[in-house]
């Protein structure tokens, strides 16, 4: 793999686990300030980064060693309202800047399989952001989100609330393959 | 917070997180290798590895913001052998290199709470570096590791085998604060 693309990587790799640790610890927050599906959607999204930061650790599989990783990631520990406008925030940075970028290298270094793995990365994290948002809107009325059936698609982390599409709208694996957080 | 205690902490949360999902991933190679009790070991850490995380985030609550955080992590899939040989060099670099530096300059900033979570992490990752080694040798014969009732104590991420003891050497909770991986 071209050096730059394999960088790219691993700097997503290290977002991408950040951000689901991160979720994990404001998932807790939500719990605490009395918020249990907002706290599910929190644990639903780790689970769908833990899935992206798998597929980058996967693709790096003979890129062995152990390197100096740079990522973007967000800290600190607000209101359930704050930490959903973080969560959403760092959700369109990467749609917006950093999966473009990467991907634009990718494409120039001609490695297909980055590109592919990168650009359903990006539509799950729409996903991501859409559902942050909407939930944001329902604790900044001082009440928990009104989302059922959060569900992530275990193949590309598409995340939805309400009814199951038959197929994911992202990778198009049959429902089974989601799972559900209660 | 001082700006160099805070930049440590953003780090070494950078470096846990990623060791969290590296354990995670390398865990599910184990299972497909048919270790399935190292895959339990490596599931079992990655547990210690998000208290740890978790730790320095609720200690960086009021550093809040978006960050370029820069950590070491591990990368490639080799065999469970190489991937256990990975694991306790990471394990061992932060018991030498990476926690002993940080110590120091929250030592020299009074930065007490940073320096009391960080001396304790230490001594967990002690007990995660001896288990992989000693897992290593099993998997160096062909074997899987013959550990029983692994455990984590969830409160500072000491890591054992066998038999519970009462309270926990690195942080003294009593032992219904550990959990059992099977
Ligand atoms: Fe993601
Ligand atoms: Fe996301
Ligand atoms: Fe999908
Ligand atoms: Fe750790
Ligand atoms: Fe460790
Ligand atoms: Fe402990």
């Amino acid at each position: 793999m071209n050096d730059m693309t394999a960088q790219n990587l691993r700097s997503a790799y290290g977002g991408e686990s950040q951000a689901h640790m991160r979720y994990k610890a404001w998932g807790e927050v939500a719990l605490k300030d009395g918020f249990p599906t907002v706290a599910t959607l929190f644990r639903a999204i780790s689970y769908a980064e833990e899935i992206h930061a798998k597929g980058h650790f996967r693709l790096l599989k003979n890129v062995k060693g152990d390197f100096l990783v740079a990522s973007g990631a967000g800290f600190g520990i607000g209101t359930t309202s704050e930490n959903l406008q973080g969560a959403a925030n760092g959700e369109l940075f990467e749609v917006d800047q950093m999966y473009p970028a990467y991907i634009a290298v990718a494409e120039a270094q001609g490695e297909k399989a980055a590109v592919v793995l990168m650009k359903n990365i990006i539509e799950a994290e729409k996903t991501h952001a859409d559902l942050y948002l909407r939930a944001k809107e329902y604790t900044d009325a001082g009440k928990d989100a009104d989302f059922t059936n959060i569900h992530v698609c275990e193949i590309c982390g598409y995340a939805a609330e309400g009814e199951m599409v038959d197929n994911c709208p992202i990778c198009g694996v049959t429902k089974d393959k989601f799972t559900v957080f209660e």
